[in-house]
Formats: C-alpha cells, sequence, structure tokens
C-alpha cells in the first residue's frame, strides 16, 4: 500500500490514513463541507469533503483512522486529494492513530533507559527526589506529548526525544567544562519542558489547554515542583530548591520569550543555549528533509521566518 | 528638635536619626571608613564616618538610631554632614527605627479596616478563601513592608498603601464600567504584590532575597496561591484557580516587564494599568513634593528617566 | 421587523437598513459591482450587488438608507447577504441614517448637561475660557463624532462619550490624590480629542481629511487654540496658555504615538494614561460583548493584536 | 594678543575672553566657588575660580567679557586654566561678546543677500507671503541665533548658516530632478527651524524656554504659520497652507525624533534627508577639524557616538 | 501600435510585447496554466494563458517577444489581458528584448561619457587604478544590470544611472563642503553597488545568484577589489586600499542594513546618505508618476512602506 | 615569591610584574604620571606612578618586565598597588613577557596536534587545501593570539583554544546528528576567526588595528579565502568556496552584530549558535572563578551585562 506522500499526479489510490484535522465549514453556496488533512508516516495533503451530512461530520472527526479512496490532484501548487469515498477504518484494520503518525526516532522504551540513567546519575538529593517524584508522576504523558503544537519536535514522543537529545549535549558539555554542576544541568534538562504534559492537550489534535494559555509551561512546572516539595516535605526556601526552579523558569532566556527572569546561574544560561541549539537543528533537520541539493526550504517560523539552502557539496 | 532637611548650610546640630544605610570601604589611604546614610521623617542625608575601628564598625550598623552631632555641609551642590560625634541611642530615648522612617500618610489601622471591607466584598468564594487565607498569613509583614526597594511606595506601609491605593482606583472602574468583574479585579489587586513580603528582606535596608533574585514576586505569589490551594483542598484546574494566578502572572503587562503572560484577561489588563497609574502618581508626587514650582524634578528612573515641571499656575 | 444580526442562515427577509460602506469594483469578468457593507444597530453584514448599472451606483451610495430583500448566507464561516432586491427608503419611510448607526449609552442631552458641569469647575480663567470658546465653537461635531474612524469608541457620539468617560475618571483621580491640578487636568481632558472634528469627515463613512492625515488631530487642537487666543487676546508665551497646550501635545505619552514631546507635567502623564485607559476597556468590552463565557474575542488591533478570554467564573 | 587655543602648557598669559559659562558651586569644604567656561574665537578652555565672593559672583556671570591673567595647564589630558587674576573688560575695551563667540563662515550680509534671492523664487504665492512675514518678523534672531544648544551649528548665525547650506542642497536636488517642487523645497527649508528662535534663548548662553521644552520648535513654528495667516487672512484649509505646514512639521523624518506626522510628500521626505546631511557634515567637520591625519575624534552624540577616522591618504 | 498602458477596458489589440515572467502553476482543475507578465516601454500587465500544452510551456518562457492578440479587461480593479492568441516574434520582426524594458532616461552613451569623466578626476593612483581595473572588467554588464531586483532602479541601465546620480550630487557636495575628499567620494560612490552585477543575474528576469544571496554585493566588490589588488600588486595593508574597501563596506550604513562596519570615515557617511537620497527619490518619482495630483501612491516597500500624497498646488 | 593576587592588604613585596598596559596623564597639579596595570598569572592590579620622568616615561612602557617593589593598597573597594620602587628586569632575570600573561589551559603542542588532527578529517578537497593554506601562512600568531582583546578568552593562546573547545563541541554535534556536514562545519569552524590575526594588534597591550576597525576580521577572512583561491587557483564561483565563504561571514548570526549575511545554511547557524555557547562559558567562568559561592560576579559585558550568582549547593 502506497504512503501519501509517494503518490503521483493524478494517481487514483485506496488507502488508510489518519484524519489529523476535519475542520467543519460553510461554503460560498451556503453548504457545509470538512476540509480535512489526511495524515500517513510519509506527511500530510489537504482535502475537502464537499456537502457533508450531520451524519458524516459527526463520523469523520479528527483523530479518527479512515480508508480513503481517492485521486491525488493539485491546487495552487501544493498538492491535494479529491475524495472519491470514505469510511471508517474497522476494528479488525489497522485503526490505531498511532501507526499514522510521525514518531521520534528511537522507541519509547530505548528513551525510557537512556533516560532513567541519566536521573540516577543526579547525586544531589533534593533535586534527585523532585525529578523522580514528577518523572513518575507524569510517566505516560512525557512519553506521549509532542514537544510543541507546531515548529519542533511537534510529534508523538517529542518532548521524550528532544529532552534526551539535550541530555546527551549536556553530557558533552560537563565533560568539556567540568566546572559545570552536571547534577543541576541534568535535573533541570529533565524538568525544563515537562509543563507542557499539562499545556497541551496529547499529541492527537493537540491544542493549548486554558492553563497553558493563561498560564503557560513555564508557570506550571514551577507550580509542580512546589506541589512535589509540599508532598515530599522540602523546605522551599532552601538554596537547593531555589535553584532548581530558577533553571526551569529562565529557560527561555530572554524575558521577551517568556522566563519571568532571565538566567542568573550558569547552568541555567547554557540549559537555556542548548534548548535553543537542539530546537534549531531540529526545525531545520525537518525542513531539509523534503528538498533536494540545491533546493532552498520553506520559511521557518521559530528561526525568525528565515528559510535554508541545501547545498550540493 | 530639627529635622534633617530643616538644617540649613553650615549649622552645628544634635539630633536622633536613623542608620539607613551603613557602608563600610577602604580609604585611599587604605583606611576603612563608613558611607552613612542618616533617615528622620524629614528625607535622608549622606556623611562619612573616617578612620572607623573595629568596634565601631560592627557598633554602626544600617537599622541603627544613633544620636548625630554634627555640621551641615554641603559636596558637589549636595547637602551633606560632617560627623562630629556620634553615639547610639539607649532604651530610655526614641530608639524606635519606624520613628524615622517614612510612612504611609494613613494609619496602619485605617488601611487595614478600609482593606478588610474590600475583602469582604469579594464574592466568588474560591476567590474569597484564597485571599484570606493569604491576607491572614503574611498579615504582619504586608503592613510593614515596602512596594519597592526604591521606586515608587518606599517607605514602610508602602506595600499596603499601594494596595489601597488601586483598591480605590478599582471600585471607580467597576461603578463606571460595570461589566468589569468587580471581585476578580479586587481579589486580584489585592494579591499582586503580596509576593514582595518574600521577594524583599523588610522595610529596613531592604535588600532583595535570594528567592526574590532567582525567582521573581511575581512567581513567589503563584506559587503561595498554589500551596494555598493545596492547603485548602481547591482544584487547582478550576477556571476560578486559574483566572486568579492569570491576574497576578500577568500585571507587569509585558513579557519584557517579567510578566511570563500578557493579560488576557480584561481585568487583568485593567489591573496592570491602574498599577501603572498608582506607581507613577506615587513617583511623581515623591518628585514634585520637594521642588518650587517653576522648577523640574530630578530624572525619575522608573518613567523613562524623565524629568518633570511644576507649574506655576 | 428582524435585526441584521438576528437573522438566521439561510432565512429570507425584507429589512430597512443602512448603506454604510458601498465600494464600487470590477469584477473578473469586467462588469461593476458594488460591495456593500449593511448597517443596523445590531451590527454589520456584507452583500455584494453584482453587474450593478450606472444609475444603480450614483444611486445607492454611503449613507443611505434602503429598504434591503435578501438571504442571510454564509462565505467562508462569515455571515453575509445574498441581495434579492432592494430599493431608496422614501421620506416616508425611517430614512434617518442614525436610526440605523451604533450610538453613544447615554443620550446626548445627558452628556451636554455632565460635561457642562465640568467646564463650568474649571476655575483657571484662561482655560476655561478657551474650552468654552472652543467649545461653543466645535459643539455640533463634538456631539456627533465618533473617537475614531475605527478601534474604540468608533459610533456617533463616540467622541463625546469617550472625553465623559474620562472625565469621571479624572474626577475620581483629583480625589484620592488632591495635589492633582483638577481644572488643569479637566481642561486637557475636555480639549485633547477635539481636534478629530477636523481630522475626520464626520460620523457617517468616517475618513481622514487631507488637513487629517497631513497635520493629525494633535496638531490641529494646538492650531485651534492657538487662533483662540489670538481672538481672545490672550498672552501665548503666558505660562498658562503653554501648559494647556503641553497637555493635548502630549497626550499620547510616546513620541512613537504621535505626540511631538513627551508629558514632562504630571496632570500630561495621568492624562495620557486615562486615555489608554478608557480606549482600552472600551475596546475589550466591544469585543467580549459578541462572544459567550468560555470564548476568545477575536484580536484587537488597538491592543497589540491581542484576543481576550471571557471567563465562566 | 594669543588665543586660548595657542596657549602651550603652563604659558601664563593676560588675555580678553568671554565668560560662556558661570555656574557657581559648594566645593567639599563648604565654599562656593564660580565653574567657568571661558571663550574665544578659537575655541574654549575651563577653569575653576576657588573661594568666589558674593559680589564676584554676581559680577562674573555668563555673557560678559573679562580681562583674565592665567596659566594653562592641564587636569585630566584635558586643557585648564589656572585663574590668576580676572577684571570686568571696560567700554574702552574690546567688551562685545560677539567678538569671542564662534561664528559662521560667511559674513551675515552675504547669507542675506544669498537668502533674499531664494524667497524671490518662490512662486507659489500663499508660500511666498508667509515666508516673507515671519523672516520679517524673527530677521534680527534668524541671523543671530544658533541652530541648536549643542550638536551641530551651535554658533551664532548657525541657524542662518544651516538653512542657507541646506537651500544650496535643495538647489542641486531641483537641477537634477526637476519634478520636485522647487517652491515647496525652498519654502519648508526656509521654515523648517525657524521656530528655534522661540525655542531657544538666545546666542549667548543658550538655553531651551519653556515654550522650547514644553512644546518644540516644530509645533512653535506651526503656530507660527497659524497665526500669519490669520493675520494675511489665508484659507488655513487650503492646500497650499496645509501642505506647507506638513512640511515643517515632518522634518524630523520619524515620530522617535519628535515630528507628530512623517513625511507624505516627497519634497517634505527631501527636505528632512537634507536636513540630516548637512546637520551629520557640520558635525564630522566640527570633530575632525581639531585632529590630525592618522587620528580619530572624540565621539559625537549626533551620530550615534560613533567617532571618525581622519584618512593619512 | 498602441503601448500597453494606452489600452482601455474592453479593448481588442494585436500587439508585440516582452515575456517579463513565465510562471508555470496548476490550477484547481488540475491542468498547468502559465501566469504571464506582459512587458513593454509603457509598463506592466499580467494575463493568464489557461491549458497550457508542455510545447506552449516550453516556447512561451520569459525573456521572449511575441505578438499577443488579447482584450483589455479588468480583475478585483486591476487592468488584467484576456489572451485570445499568441506567437513568438520571428527574426524580421522587432523581437529584441530590449526594445520593451523601460530603461534609464539618459542613453548609455551619454552615461559612458559623463562617468569616465568622473573618473578621470579621481586624482589618488591606488583608488584611480582599482576603479578603471574594475570598471573595463565589468563594463558591459554594468551599463546594462539594473540597481535592483525590484525597488529602486529596477530597470536596464539602472545600475549605471544610479551611480550617476548619486555622482552629480557628489559633486555638489565637494562643492559647497571642498573639505570633503572628491577623489574618495567618487571613487566609492563608482564601486559601491558595481557587486550588483555578480549578485544579480542580469536585466532581463533578475534573480539573485547563489553567490548573491550567500555573500551579498557589499562583500563581493570587496573581494573584487581585493583580487584587484593581487593583480595589480598593490599593498593591502596601505592606507589607501584599507579606506576604499572601508568605504564600500559600510555603504549600507547600518548593521542592521547589512554592512558589517558603520562608517567610520566623513566620505564613508556621505556616501551612504547620498546612496539612500537618490534611491528615495527614484522611489517617489516612479509612484508618483502614475497618479494623478490630489491622490496617493501605493505603498512602497522600500521607504518603510509608506504612500506619498502628490498635491494639487 | 608571591603572586599579584596572594598579597594581602597593606602587604610590601618585591616581584617581578609585566607592564599590561602604562598610559601616561597629567595630574591636576600640572605633572605627569603613568598609569600602570601590572599583570602576572595570578591577575591583574593598577598602580599609579606619580611625578614620572620622561626618561622613566620611555623606559616603563607596555610589554616590559620590572621588578616592583610597592604595597597592597586598596581604593574604592579594589585593589591597588603603592609603588615604592621599580626597575626593569636585566636579561639574568625572568624578563620573558609571556610569563606573566595568562594563558590557555592547554600546552600549545596539545592543542596543535588536536586541531591538525580535525584538519586531517576535513574530505571535501577545496574546503582542506584552503584550511591547510591558511593555516600554514598564519600558523604562529594563530597559536599565539587572544580571541579578543578583552570579554571572553582574552589571554594569549586564546584564539586557539577557542577555536579547539568549539571543534570538540563540533565533533559531539556531528555525532548526535548525523546529517550535519561535519567536513563543513569543522572548516568553519577553524576559519571563523582567523581574521582576528589581522584584526588585532598581538597578545600583549592588545588594540584593533586600522584594518581591524575598518573592515572587521569577519571580512578579512573572506579576503584571506579570495586570496588562497586566487594563489591555489580555485574556482571562485564554485559552490564549494561560496559555501565555505557563507560560514565565515554569517557566524556573528545577526546582521546587528556584524555578519554582513544571516545563517542560510543548517552548519552555519550551528557554527553560530556553537560559537555564542563556548564564548559564553568562558565568560561565565572566568568571572566564577574569582567569587566565593553565596556571591555573584562582576557584570559581564558581553553576556548582556548580567552578573551571575554561585550556587552553595
Amino acid at each position: 500500500m502506497k504512503k501519501l506522500k509517494e503518490l503521483t499526479l493524478d494517481e487514483t489510490f485506496e488507502i488508510f490514513v489518519l484524519l489529523k484535522n476535519a475542520d467543519v465549514r460553510v461554503a460560498k453556496n451556503g453548504k457545509k463541507f470538512i476540509a480535512f488533512t489526511f495524515q500517513d508516516k510519509s506527511g500530510t495533503i489537504d482535502g475537502k469533503f464537499w456537502g457533508a451530512s450531520e451524519d458524516e461530520i459527526s463520523k469523520f472527526t479528527a483523530g479518527k483512522v479512515v480508508l480513503l479512496g481517492g485521486k491525488r490532484e493539485a491546487y495552487q501548487n501544493a498538492p491535494q486529494i479529491k475524495i472519491l469515498n470514505m469510511r471508517l477504518a474497522t476494528e479488525l484494520e489497522p485503526n490505531d492513530p498511532s501507526l499514522y503518525m510521525e514518531a521520534a526516532p528511537m522507541t519509547r522504551e530505548a528513551m525510557e533507559e537512556e533516560i532513567q540513567q541519566v536521573i540516577f546519575d543526579i547525586q544531589n538529593a533534593t533535586w534527585n527526589r523532585i525529578v523522580r517524584h514528577l518523572y513518575t508522576k507524569y510517566h505516560e504523558a512525557f512519553y506521549e506529548f509532542p514537544a510543541a503544537k507546531r515548529n519542533h519536535h511537534a510529534f508523538s514522543g517529542g518532548l521524550a526525544f528532544h529532552t534526551l537529545s539535550m541530555l546527551r549535549l549536556a553530557k558533552g558539555i560537563t565533560h568539556f567544562y567540568p566546572e559545570v554542576n552536571q547534577s543541576l544541568l541534568y535535573a533541570g534538562t529533565l524538568l525544563h519542558d515537562l509543563g507542557k504534559v499539562i499545556e497541551l492537550s496529547g499529541s492527537v489534535s493537540t491544542e493549548y489547554t486554558l492553563a497553558g494559555n493563561l498560564l503557560g509551561h513555564i508557570v506550571i512546572i514551577d507550580e509542580e515542583i512546589t506541589k512535589t516539595c509540599e508532598e515530599l516535605k522540602l523546605d522551599q526556601m532552601s538554596e537547593d530548591v531555589i535553584v532548581l526552579k530558577h533553571m526551569v523558569l529562565s529557560h527561555h532566556g530572554l524575558l521577551e520569550y517568556g522566563s519571568p527572569v532571565r538566567p542568573q546561574i550558569m547552568e541555567a544560561e547554557i540549559l537555556h543555549q542548548l534548548d535553543n541549539l537542539d530546537a534549531s537543528i531540529q526545525m531545520m533537520l525537518g525542513a531539509l528533509r523534503s528538498i533536494e541539493p540545491g533546493e532552498r526550504t520553506e520559511r521557518i517560523f521559530g528561526l525568525d521566518n528565515r528559510n535554508f539552502y541545501l547545498p550540493k557539496c
């Protein structure tokens, strides 16, 4: 069975795909249609379902797997699907959404193992206990959530993979600059984006939650550390706790980017820069993978809207 | 007994004053001296204590009341005290520091009464309980602390007076624009700066604490609300709690000013503007009070370093 | 008779409406059409008049009241009118445009009375005479004009209502901070936006005039004060006049917002902040009134393009 | 008789100089001294008059010419005068301040003649009449005032010389780009800085006036045009008048630089750029004249605090 | 034969035009079409060629001259060509693209002569030799290329005309301010934009080259001077060479505009301002030429997106 | 023999030190003095040599080693040397300046070996040849120069150590993200700051050269690549060369920081971020090494003037 991105212009096909988005709109003639985004592991293509009935609207919602019959057309230079027929996948068919979503390039098990080893290496008892407590509490979500609604690591498992990539860079840093506090850098890295499991709604049809919008993941994880301290009876006025909170609060680097304080500790500044570095590389790699040498990527919002050239050499 | 600001050039005097600052430094000749800032309710004047002994250094520290004999001189156009003699005030003398500090223009009792009435008017039970809990917990500090280390309301009781002034403006707003949620605006105003009782060290020789520097009062009060909810068993994912936290988190208005989120609720935007308005007026009034009509104030750091003209009309 | 905003999808109707805009354009097929914006007190909806004749183009112009027969459709999720028939309202029918325009929430008489009382309270004779002179000269326009072409108070009587709302806030300020010069704050508030009666073309189909574009309302009112002084033989180098001019010149607060000087007098800074506060509240209220609790408003241009959430609590 | 800048280190001298500044201050020992800036056509040097009596303070004020006996010393690498003796110049001695002030590099008569010719070339009757009226009204001040308190053209006659230099550039522009309206560019150039005769206090000890601070020269000249129109009974709503006012209002180019509107007419944009160009060249020339090839000038405030290198080639 | 801009609405015609752009796109129905921009000396108009065959696509490419039969229509208020028939111009017909392109308002010969005279006036031997070398090397391209892909002087010969216009202004400057080094200002002006002959692809269908994108014309001309020095065996550490390179490197004035260094020499600052001045005037003139007095131009990207009013006086 | 930083207050001593700076100035009394900065491997302290004779001025110049007898005092809280006696070190004494300068924490040999290995790993022949050519040409200077006049790596060998630290990070990056072009990242890193050997004057009394000021190290290295290509007869329009030049040109990341182009290739963006990361860590480490846990560093200019806290945990 072909993948979405393998279809050629004017090819007709029948394949299983995930409904990534399903927005109901009203056409010029007053009738409703559904604007779909179809997805499989090769990527996404849009398609419109004209004259949808109320029944079809309630059936074909985001997150469902369907057997899609269609023709691969093009509209204003972008590929597009003309829908010929469509039905929900049955239980006997491959109807698990995760089969169709982009995923981290490592298995969850491999990520878990590598991350557990890092947690083991945190030698400060306070930081170790706080990290363990929160990694137990949000274990499932942490390994499922994306790292962002869009931009970098916007795929299932993206949050864990982003965290792991940063931990690897952090290990190198503490090797070359031994005066850097490894335990602090590890603990800060592990917690810095964990608030996203509350800021975002999940890995399918990801949206911001009310708390995500009104508080933001930086404040959310600070509150989680606060609650953990209450529960574990840790002194919140101790330097250990204040310094760890400072790591997560300052990790966006600049006030303009939503950190309420700028980094005032060396490890906090490094955490911020590693976050930037891994996110930048992921965004560039993502965009470069879909072009050929000698071409330019589309503009990348998270990198000041620049586009990048892929050299032929 | 004269006040500091009433002394004329070359006048000798003996009066009780508070040591607001007492910084030990080393002179060009290698000997130590103490750079004092003397204070009474009329204001502050600096003076240097040359060749201080270790005994004098440990005795004359910030926060002490002394009987100061000196001469009012001038240095580079600024008034200055030449110290002739100096001793600590005894227990039989007026040695309470608060007798010499600038204070709010209302008695503490009057402020307490007016603020209690406002708390009574918060009709949402969740907000009412959170405010009451924190106002009980930090009651003493709230009525003693300044609203800032310098800039606006930098005097004993300044935090309460600033809060009260904003509540008065808030009452007017909800009167003229009845769609504004009065309970929410009151609750947000009452809590917005309460984190300063942890951010700052107190009303004498005010400094930032470690938590003040690394977390900031905005995050600190958010954590306090979090702890209150744990204690009172309030659901932190309820809209009531999220919205109240948003009020305090966004009250600096812009990310650049340290709010991790910008106001996304009408009452939060209003809270931010009232905070600005009262702080601006206090800073201008403070500067204008020490000049004559037809003159200009010194530059005010908190108002983009502008100076202001006092019209003769 | 139903109002525009009460119509449901696909409903056919015949109602009187005002032509708020009537732009003549050329369609893909080379024929002319008119892009209308219909208005009544419930709001506005767009509709296109295809294949308009020269006669129809000259008849159906902005500012006319028509009897509109049509069907309420939708286009790209926005409501739209399909025009079935249309004729000008006769003299016997309700053909006064003001019947269909949004208006201030107070009667003109009530506004006039309240504003007259404030003028009466200006105790400085120079300011009192200048304000009276200009309020007499532009009396009619002041009570009819909007406060802006779009954004805040963009309705008939909006200029007067915005001024009045600010005067109420100003009264509160001078009550709580008695050192503020009430007469000066009143006079500045009354004049600050009066130049808009020359900057804008009127309350129907509001546009910027040539003077509005090339000079701006801030300079225009300064010129009006200059002419008033010439006429009343007031000394323009007197501090009274200079200070009043400074109030209006600096009321946008920042050079970037078009004030040629920043506020250098306390009352000028307060005037600027009250202007901001009332305009912000009006913009938020306007946007919040058309959504339900739990929803977000559309983005508000005048508030840095933020949108606002309406809490359910 | 030597000039100030010709004195060598440790040389004693007796020469006539102008007191450019004479600030009374209080020394560390509580006694008053006068901080003088002495000036002659070669430049300025500072010197302190220690232990000044009240009589001396009232006698040696800014703007007076004195016979100064002193020694040329140095303090922190800057030249300095040690005052040995000093008395006011008598009526029989060269006591006209203008003999000691930097002046424009042309005679006033030459400037007048060249400028009169340009006025003659303004063909639009309205602009011609307004310019003539204001050039008659402020004739004396225009040829005496500096163009600024400091920065560029800060010398007697500087305002006229700056205006004339720009007129020469304007003539070249209209020659090479004949579509540019010469009369408009001339009229705008002639008026653009004329408000400085009210903004500044004069050519000696130049300060900002109250109107200068609170209104600024841009608004002041706009008001002068307004008054001229009243007097000459010119229609202020005519395009001629509005366009001329726009020229002067927008000549700072950006709102941030104090123009209430940005240039919206080609000639206004050109006027702004020519103003910049002439001011920049004057500032650079002024700084370069006091250094040798291979050296760098001091930092120039008006050019973003850059310093400039004088090439040896 | 009529010109494109002379056609009236609904007029049918047959004229020779140049294909300025020819973009192949895919329509909603999946078929290919060509989006043409037709050009002659009067200007440009767009037109779509529906259902283009592969043969037609390979034949009608940008840079070809065609005989176009069509009808002048309009689409969303903009003129548009409905294509009725179209064939390539034969060798016997006027098929030279330059016949249809906008050109500088002077002949190439006149420009060459005037520029040669200026080169002759460069008295410093090093600068003279470098300029001559590069003007010989890139002679053809210099007189053919535009000065930019779009914005100012975007026509054949535009680079030479822009350079010449600046040289004329430079001559005036050195006349009025004789301390300015004329040879340096001339040499810098002649070279400042010469790198565009490598940055851009040519005068037809102008695009950025790879070197243009990745290095930019400022660095490219600096490299060309470097190569010239190697070839002519000029000492690159000599002040002559460093200063000339500085002229071209700093000519964008601000780092934000792509200059790696800001002007640090008076002539470099002047070069930057003259570049700005000539470019601004050209952009304004270009926009003003297509409107009537009393109208406003379209927004000009290169002038902060402002639009300009053409006065009736 | 004690080191400078080991001296205690009021201790007298006699040690060999390097004269890092020796600025001749004129005192208030008109006599000359020399403001020295003394240096040894422990750091630097200032001291003034009052009443210096012409002979002493010509003898005690920056870069000389002296035997200094003095007393360690303090002035305004900063340590200071009172000079008691001083003479030049003889040839028999340790008079090699490098004995007193801060140095890289690795031997030159170790750095050379590690860097040679990296050059060996550059697989693209063009990049390999260019790097080898320039590393041969500037071999000596590269291993002696600092990486900056002040800020980060401002010590002898600093340029090589900074480059090496970045190469180590680059190796880690290409290990974790194998799609990154290792040869390109290595070549770009090796060349990115090499222009500093021409921009700066050397490792003692480091100043900017004329070329350093007027061209800057980014353009200088680009010119060096250009010359290398001329010499090795490499095609400068080849993608290999253009891409390598782009790496060095864009390595400051933003135009505001002096790069004439922003990174448009993934490896260029990574190079920029690694440069930042290593420089930041070095600056923080340098400042943190001279404070105790619980203290704050002085403000670091290169990190937005922030200071950093050294945690006790």
